[in-house]
């Protein structure tokens, strides 16, 4: 269900997402938003940062823990421009990320609805979940980045 | 299948188990070898450090691509004592862990094989697994941690 404010916080993760692709990087980003304020963000960082845990959500989570002082993210909700890996759908599960808005769907390994339904199974918690938010916008992103890469 | 040296490296992971208990932590501990050799170690640091990511599998993951300076950890086994959550499960495929060798169950968050086998889906890369190496051990760090946890 779409809820005031979903789309121009999926417009501040698509702005992260190009920041992204700025620096080289395949263009995701996510923001991390309580109480009507985003108060953190993240982009992925995974080829400059030569680590296989710099994605966007990861990133994003790292830094709203830090902001709250505390591992719960009670009351957050994660707008991500892809639908989340299993790392981070489970990293939203272990942070009691409240909800969870994503844009595009991944078929490679989207773990909320594409390849598993991870906040369908019986963890000690289970995020709310909206897709498809800007879903044009999102998957644009990537097929325009890969496109330019192949004619590279 | 049980291979040489599996029983030596879950003792490695065991103890830093052990060093996450002495700081209050829930003991769990990970290494990850390459070549013969352990290259990483992470202990859960979740209320310490104040972070819903500070898993054992994360530090070590994280650790070892420092190590490497790279994302892609090939030729690595990750040993841990409780069986990875979807966090690091799917950090183990991200960073194409060649093989996870987990000691205890978890029916709680396991889902290598308790609540889902997430390394039997089709995503770019399924690692290896072994289960319950020095299980009766890394089982009885869990259970009396809580024991004593009670009785306080």
């Amino acid at each position: 269900m779409l809820l005031p404010g979903d789309e121009a916080f999926m417009r501040a993760a698509i702005r992260l997402a190009k920041e992204a692709e700025i620096e080289g990087e395949i263009p995701i980003g996510a923001v991390i938003v309580k109480d009507g304020q985003i108060i953190a963000g993240g982009r992925n960082r995974r080829e400059l940062g030569k680590n296989a845990l710099y994605h966007a959500e990861i990133e994003a989570i790292d830094a709203a823990c830090k902001t709250l002082g505390g591992w719960r993210l009670p009351g957050c909700t994660l707008y991500v421009t892809l639908e989340p890996c299993p790392m981070c759908a489970g990293a939203a599960i272990n942070a009691r990320i409240g909800r969870v808005v994503y844009g595009a769907a991944d078929p490679k390994a989207g773990s909320v609805h594409s390849l598993t339904e991870l906040f369908a199974l019986p963890y000690n918690h289970r995020p709310a979940v909206t897709a498809g938010v800007l879903e044009d916008e999102c998957a644009a992103l990537l097929t325009d980045f890969f496109a330019r890469l192949r004619k590279k």
